[in-house]
Protein backbone atom coordinates (compact mmCIF):
# COMPACT_ATOMS: atom_id res chain seq x y z
CA UNK A 1 0.00 0.00 0.00
CA UNK A 2 2.43 2.97 -1.32
CA UNK A 3 -0.29 5.56 -0.59
CA UNK A 4 -0.53 5.17 3.35
CA UNK A 5 3.38 5.09 3.23
CA UNK A 6 3.22 8.12 1.49
CA UNK A 7 0.89 10.15 3.88
CA UNK A 8 2.98 8.29 6.70
CA UNK A 9 6.05 9.97 4.84
CA UNK A 10 4.58 12.98 4.70
CA UNK A 11 3.40 12.91 8.29
CA UNK A 12 6.45 12.43 9.94
CA UNK A 13 7.95 15.41 7.52
CA UNK A 14 5.81 17.86 8.93
CA UNK A 15 6.08 16.72 13.12
CA UNK A 16 10.30 17.39 12.14
CA UNK A 17 9.80 20.44 10.57
CA UNK A 18 7.22 21.79 13.14
CA UNK A 19 9.49 20.47 15.66
CA UNK A 20 12.83 21.94 14.61
CA UNK A 21 10.92 25.43 13.96
CA UNK A 22 10.04 25.60 17.89
CA UNK A 23 13.25 24.15 18.85
CA UNK A 24 15.36 26.16 16.69
CA UNK A 25 13.19 29.58 17.14
CA UNK A 26 13.55 28.76 21.24
CA UNK A 27 17.64 28.09 21.22
CA UNK A 28 19.01 29.91 17.94
CA UNK A 29 20.31 27.45 15.04
CA UNK A 30 23.60 27.14 17.12
CA UNK A 31 21.73 26.41 20.00
CA UNK A 32 19.80 23.51 18.72
CA UNK A 33 21.86 20.67 19.67
CA UNK A 34 20.84 17.18 18.00
CA UNK A 35 19.56 16.15 21.99
CA UNK A 36 17.54 19.49 21.92
CA UNK A 37 16.14 18.50 18.10
CA UNK A 38 15.32 14.91 19.26
CA UNK A 39 13.70 16.12 22.26
CA UNK A 40 11.51 18.96 20.59
CA UNK A 41 10.67 16.66 17.49
CA UNK A 42 10.44 13.39 19.68
CA UNK A 43 12.51 11.12 17.01
CA UNK A 44 15.25 9.99 17.56
CA UNK A 45 18.37 11.08 15.51
CA UNK A 46 18.28 8.51 13.25
CA UNK A 47 14.87 8.86 12.23
CA UNK A 48 15.04 12.23 11.84
CA UNK A 49 18.34 11.97 9.81
CA UNK A 50 16.66 9.80 7.59
CA UNK A 51 14.29 12.70 6.17
CA UNK A 52 17.38 15.42 6.59
CA UNK A 53 20.86 14.20 6.52
CA UNK A 54 21.89 17.17 8.07
CA UNK A 55 21.28 19.83 10.90
CA UNK A 56 21.87 22.63 7.55
CA UNK A 57 19.52 20.86 5.54
CA UNK A 58 16.74 21.09 8.26
CA UNK A 59 16.90 24.83 8.58
CA UNK A 60 17.04 25.24 4.70
CA UNK A 61 13.61 23.35 4.38
CA UNK A 62 12.35 25.58 6.80
CA UNK A 63 13.31 28.51 5.08
CA UNK A 64 12.34 27.15 1.91
CA UNK A 65 8.68 26.89 3.01
CA UNK A 66 8.96 30.51 4.62
CA UNK A 67 10.18 31.36 1.14
CA UNK A 68 7.37 30.24 -0.27
CA UNK A 69 4.66 31.22 1.87
CA UNK A 70 5.88 35.19 1.39
CA UNK A 71 6.25 34.81 -2.26
CA UNK A 72 2.66 33.72 -2.77
CA UNK A 73 1.67 36.21 -0.25
CA UNK A 74 3.24 38.51 -2.74
CA UNK A 75 2.09 37.73 -5.68
CA UNK A 76 -1.96 36.93 -3.86
CA UNK A 77 -1.79 39.99 -2.26
CA UNK A 78 0.85 42.58 -2.88
CA UNK A 79 3.44 43.86 -0.88
CA UNK A 80 1.64 45.05 1.69
CA UNK A 81 0.60 42.04 2.71
CA UNK A 82 4.03 40.74 3.56
CA UNK A 83 4.71 43.72 6.05
CA UNK A 84 1.71 43.20 7.48
CA UNK A 85 3.30 39.14 8.19
CA UNK A 86 6.50 40.05 8.95
CA UNK A 87 5.12 42.13 11.64
CA UNK A 88 3.11 40.03 13.28
CA UNK A 89 5.83 36.70 13.08
CA UNK A 90 7.11 35.37 15.63
CA UNK A 91 9.97 37.25 17.24
CA UNK A 92 11.82 33.98 18.07
CA UNK A 93 11.82 32.84 14.91
CA UNK A 94 12.60 35.72 13.42
CA UNK A 95 16.02 35.75 15.12
CA UNK A 96 16.77 32.49 13.85
CA UNK A 97 17.33 34.41 10.44
CA UNK A 98 19.06 36.71 11.99
CA UNK A 99 21.93 34.11 12.70
CA UNK A 100 21.83 32.74 9.55
CA UNK A 101 23.01 36.22 8.01
CA UNK A 102 26.42 35.28 9.59
CA UNK A 103 26.37 31.97 8.33
CA UNK A 104 25.07 33.13 4.62
CA UNK A 105 28.24 35.45 4.07
CA UNK A 106 31.08 32.89 5.56
CA UNK A 107 29.73 29.77 3.99
CA UNK A 108 29.48 29.50 0.58
CA UNK A 109 27.52 26.29 -0.09
CA UNK A 110 24.68 27.73 1.91
CA UNK A 111 24.35 31.08 -0.19
CA UNK A 112 24.36 28.88 -3.48
CA UNK A 113 21.40 26.79 -2.14
CA UNK A 114 19.38 30.07 -0.66
CA UNK A 115 19.73 31.61 -4.23
CA UNK A 116 18.07 28.66 -6.03
CA UNK A 117 15.57 27.84 -2.53
CA UNK A 118 12.67 28.58 -5.23
CA UNK A 119 14.46 28.67 -8.33
CA UNK A 120 11.48 31.02 -9.90
CA UNK A 121 10.57 33.38 -7.17
CA UNK A 122 13.16 35.94 -8.80
CA UNK A 123 11.19 35.60 -12.07
CA UNK A 124 7.39 35.72 -11.01
CA UNK A 125 8.53 38.46 -8.53
CA UNK A 126 10.07 40.60 -11.25
CA UNK A 127 7.26 39.30 -13.79
CA UNK A 128 4.72 41.33 -11.36
CA UNK A 129 6.64 44.18 -10.56
CA UNK A 130 6.29 45.09 -14.54
CA UNK A 131 2.87 44.75 -14.77
CA UNK A 132 2.51 46.89 -11.28
CA UNK A 133 4.93 49.30 -13.31
CA UNK A 134 2.99 49.19 -16.69
CA UNK A 135 -0.35 49.72 -14.61
CA UNK A 136 1.27 53.12 -13.40
CA UNK A 137 1.67 51.99 -9.66
CA UNK A 138 5.46 51.49 -9.30
CA UNK A 139 8.36 54.27 -10.49
CA UNK A 140 9.96 53.32 -13.64
CA UNK A 141 12.88 56.08 -12.98
CA UNK A 142 14.82 53.36 -11.22
CA UNK A 143 15.93 50.06 -11.84
CA UNK A 144 13.86 47.38 -10.73
CA UNK A 145 17.23 46.11 -8.37
CA UNK A 146 16.75 49.41 -6.41
CA UNK A 147 13.49 49.62 -5.89
CA UNK A 148 12.94 45.57 -5.49
CA UNK A 149 15.74 45.85 -3.13
CA UNK A 150 14.78 48.59 -1.17
CA UNK A 151 11.29 46.23 -0.35
CA UNK A 152 13.83 43.68 0.99
CA UNK A 153 15.29 45.89 2.93
CA UNK A 154 12.19 47.23 4.85
CA UNK A 155 11.33 43.43 5.12
CA UNK A 156 14.65 42.90 6.93
CA UNK A 157 14.77 45.88 9.19
CA UNK A 158 11.14 44.80 10.22
CA UNK A 159 12.30 41.31 11.16
CA UNK A 160 15.08 42.71 13.55
CA UNK A 161 12.98 45.38 15.04
CA UNK A 162 10.36 42.60 15.39
CA UNK A 163 13.02 40.44 16.43
CA UNK A 164 14.81 42.54 18.94
CA UNK A 165 10.85 43.31 20.61
CA UNK A 166 12.68 46.77 20.97
CA UNK A 167 10.29 49.98 21.33
CA UNK A 168 6.51 50.42 20.78
CA UNK A 169 4.95 48.18 17.98
CA UNK A 170 5.67 48.85 14.33
CA UNK A 171 2.53 51.03 12.83
CA UNK A 172 1.90 48.38 10.11
CA UNK A 173 -0.10 50.91 8.28
CA UNK A 174 1.97 53.93 8.71
CA UNK A 175 4.85 52.04 7.42
CA UNK A 176 2.88 50.94 4.47
CA UNK A 177 2.09 54.21 3.26
CA UNK A 178 5.76 55.52 3.63
CA UNK A 179 6.25 52.11 1.20
CA UNK A 180 3.83 53.70 -1.36
CA UNK A 181 5.05 56.90 -1.27
CA UNK A 182 8.53 55.83 -1.89
CA UNK A 183 7.53 53.67 -4.90
CA UNK A 184 4.70 55.79 -6.23
CA UNK A 185 5.55 56.98 -9.95
CA UNK A 186 7.17 60.44 -9.79
CA UNK B 1 50.80 63.62 37.77
CA UNK B 2 47.47 62.79 37.51
CA UNK B 3 47.46 64.20 34.17
CA UNK B 4 49.76 61.26 31.95
CA UNK B 5 47.93 58.67 33.96
CA UNK B 6 44.52 60.16 33.32
CA UNK B 7 45.84 60.29 29.27
CA UNK B 8 47.19 56.46 30.06
CA UNK B 9 43.87 55.33 31.46
CA UNK B 10 42.62 56.44 27.76
CA UNK B 11 45.03 55.05 25.94
CA UNK B 12 44.12 51.95 27.60
CA UNK B 13 40.58 51.95 27.10
CA UNK B 14 41.07 52.66 23.50
CA UNK B 15 43.70 49.32 23.24
CA UNK B 16 40.69 47.61 24.99
CA UNK B 17 37.53 49.20 22.59
CA UNK B 18 39.51 48.57 19.40
CA UNK B 19 40.79 44.87 20.32
CA UNK B 20 37.55 43.61 21.18
CA UNK B 21 35.52 45.01 18.29
CA UNK B 22 37.95 42.84 16.15
CA UNK B 23 37.08 39.79 18.75
CA UNK B 24 33.46 40.18 18.49
CA UNK B 25 33.42 40.92 14.63
CA UNK B 26 35.58 37.97 13.89
CA UNK B 27 33.92 35.57 16.28
CA UNK B 28 30.55 37.30 17.37
CA UNK B 29 29.19 38.26 20.44
CA UNK B 30 29.00 34.87 22.22
CA UNK B 31 32.15 33.19 20.69
CA UNK B 32 34.61 36.14 21.71
CA UNK B 33 35.41 34.18 24.63
CA UNK B 34 37.93 35.79 28.04
CA UNK B 35 40.49 33.98 26.10
CA UNK B 36 39.87 35.18 22.08
CA UNK B 37 39.53 39.03 23.95
CA UNK B 38 43.17 38.42 25.84
CA UNK B 39 44.81 37.59 22.65
CA UNK B 40 42.85 39.96 20.30
CA UNK B 41 43.54 43.13 23.20
CA UNK B 42 47.22 42.05 23.77
CA UNK B 43 46.16 42.31 27.74
CA UNK B 44 45.39 39.95 30.25
CA UNK B 45 41.61 39.84 31.37
CA UNK B 46 42.99 41.26 34.95
CA UNK B 47 43.76 44.22 32.87
CA UNK B 48 40.25 44.14 31.01
CA UNK B 49 38.20 43.85 33.64
CA UNK B 50 39.58 46.38 35.40
CA UNK B 51 38.05 49.15 33.12
CA UNK B 52 35.15 47.12 31.91
CA UNK B 53 33.70 44.24 34.67
CA UNK B 54 31.57 42.14 32.49
CA UNK B 55 32.07 41.23 28.74
CA UNK B 56 28.33 43.02 28.26
CA UNK B 57 29.90 46.33 29.47
CA UNK B 58 32.90 45.85 27.01
CA UNK B 59 30.06 45.13 24.15
CA UNK B 60 27.61 48.18 25.47
CA UNK B 61 30.51 50.47 25.46
CA UNK B 62 31.18 50.02 21.78
CA UNK B 63 27.55 49.98 20.80
CA UNK B 64 27.27 53.28 22.47
CA UNK B 65 30.36 54.80 20.46
CA UNK B 66 28.59 53.33 17.04
CA UNK B 67 25.19 55.27 18.36
CA UNK B 68 27.24 58.20 19.24
CA UNK B 69 29.00 58.60 15.83
CA UNK B 70 26.17 58.02 14.00
CA UNK B 71 23.81 60.24 15.93
CA UNK B 72 26.62 63.24 15.40
CA UNK B 73 26.32 61.88 11.75
CA UNK B 74 22.88 62.31 11.44
CA UNK B 75 22.60 66.08 13.23
CA UNK B 76 25.56 67.14 11.14
CA UNK B 77 24.75 65.37 7.57
CA UNK B 78 21.28 64.35 7.97
CA UNK B 79 19.93 60.48 7.39
CA UNK B 80 21.31 60.46 3.81
CA UNK B 81 24.89 59.83 5.62
CA UNK B 82 23.67 57.69 8.12
CA UNK B 83 22.40 55.58 4.88
CA UNK B 84 26.28 56.02 3.30
CA UNK B 85 27.81 55.09 6.29
CA UNK B 86 25.74 51.72 7.45
CA UNK B 87 26.32 50.54 3.23
CA UNK B 88 29.98 50.81 3.69
CA UNK B 89 30.17 49.63 6.82
CA UNK B 90 31.87 46.07 8.31
CA UNK B 91 29.66 43.25 6.94
CA UNK B 92 31.48 41.63 10.43
CA UNK B 93 31.18 43.84 12.73
CA UNK B 94 27.49 44.91 11.68
CA UNK B 95 26.94 40.97 12.23
CA UNK B 96 27.40 41.27 15.74
CA UNK B 97 24.36 43.68 16.11
CA UNK B 98 22.37 40.87 14.87
CA UNK B 99 23.58 38.99 17.35
CA UNK B 100 22.40 41.44 19.87
CA UNK B 101 18.97 41.40 18.91
CA UNK B 102 18.46 38.19 20.59
CA UNK B 103 19.74 39.19 23.97
CA UNK B 104 18.01 42.46 23.58
CA UNK B 105 14.46 40.72 23.87
CA UNK B 106 15.89 38.36 26.14
CA UNK B 107 17.84 40.48 28.40
CA UNK B 108 15.39 43.18 30.71
CA UNK B 109 18.71 44.75 32.12
CA UNK B 110 20.14 45.31 28.68
CA UNK B 111 17.37 46.64 27.34
CA UNK B 112 17.12 49.18 30.41
CA UNK B 113 20.75 50.31 29.20
CA UNK B 114 20.14 50.20 25.51
CA UNK B 115 17.42 53.04 25.82
CA UNK B 116 19.95 55.14 27.96
CA UNK B 117 22.77 54.39 25.84
CA UNK B 118 22.71 58.11 24.83
CA UNK B 119 20.56 59.75 26.91
CA UNK B 120 19.07 62.87 24.70
CA UNK B 121 19.75 61.18 21.57
CA UNK B 122 15.80 60.85 21.15
CA UNK B 123 15.29 64.30 21.94
CA UNK B 124 18.03 65.84 19.85
CA UNK B 125 16.55 63.39 16.91
CA UNK B 126 13.12 64.73 17.49
CA UNK B 127 14.17 68.35 17.73
CA UNK B 128 15.80 68.05 14.40
CA UNK B 129 13.05 66.24 12.66
CA UNK B 130 10.69 69.06 13.82
CA UNK B 131 13.05 71.98 12.58
CA UNK B 132 12.84 69.67 9.06
CA UNK B 133 8.92 69.59 9.45
CA UNK B 134 8.99 73.14 9.74
CA UNK B 135 11.18 73.67 6.91
CA UNK B 136 8.44 71.61 4.73
CA UNK B 137 11.31 68.92 3.87
CA UNK B 138 9.23 65.84 5.57
CA UNK B 139 5.95 64.88 5.66
CA UNK B 140 3.61 66.02 8.62
CA UNK B 141 0.56 63.46 7.79
CA UNK B 142 1.98 60.67 9.63
CA UNK B 143 3.26 60.72 13.38
CA UNK B 144 6.91 61.45 13.91
CA UNK B 145 7.05 57.70 15.64
CA UNK B 146 6.06 56.27 12.28
CA UNK B 147 8.58 58.03 10.20
CA UNK B 148 11.11 58.03 12.63
CA UNK B 149 10.98 54.32 13.26
CA UNK B 150 10.92 53.63 9.45
CA UNK B 151 14.07 55.16 9.07
CA UNK B 152 15.05 52.68 11.94
CA UNK B 153 14.11 50.35 9.79
CA UNK B 154 15.58 50.99 6.54
CA UNK B 155 18.86 51.54 8.63
CA UNK B 156 19.01 48.21 10.32
CA UNK B 157 17.22 46.14 7.03
CA UNK B 158 20.51 47.67 5.41
CA UNK B 159 22.38 46.23 7.85
CA UNK B 160 21.11 42.95 7.84
CA UNK B 161 21.86 42.52 3.77
CA UNK B 162 25.42 44.11 4.56
CA UNK B 163 25.89 41.70 7.17
CA UNK B 164 24.98 38.95 5.10
CA UNK B 165 26.90 39.58 1.76
CA UNK B 166 24.44 38.62 -0.35
CA UNK B 167 23.36 39.43 -3.54
CA UNK B 168 25.17 42.66 -5.69
CA UNK B 169 25.84 45.36 -3.80
CA UNK B 170 23.60 48.03 -2.45
CA UNK B 171 22.81 51.19 -4.82
CA UNK B 172 23.02 53.84 -2.09
CA UNK B 173 21.88 57.13 -4.37
CA UNK B 174 18.61 55.12 -4.73
CA UNK B 175 17.72 54.15 -1.68
CA UNK B 176 18.06 58.02 -0.72
CA UNK B 177 15.80 58.96 -3.36
CA UNK B 178 13.14 56.31 -2.17
CA UNK B 179 13.86 57.72 0.95
CA UNK B 180 13.02 61.07 0.23
CA UNK B 181 9.99 60.17 -1.56
CA UNK B 182 8.97 58.23 1.00
CA UNK B 183 9.47 61.29 3.48
CA UNK B 184 8.48 64.18 1.47
CA UNK B 185 5.27 66.05 2.42
CA UNK B 186 2.78 65.44 0.39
Amino acid sequence: MPKVSEAHREERRSQITAGARRAFAAHGYHGATVEVLEREIGLSRGAIFSYFPTKLDLFVALAQEDQGRLLALWLEHGYEAVVRHVVEDDPEWLGVYLDASRMLRTDPGLRERWRTLNPDAQERLEARFRELQEAGLIRTDLPMETTGRFLGVVFDGLAVQQAARFGAPIDADGTIELLRSALAPK
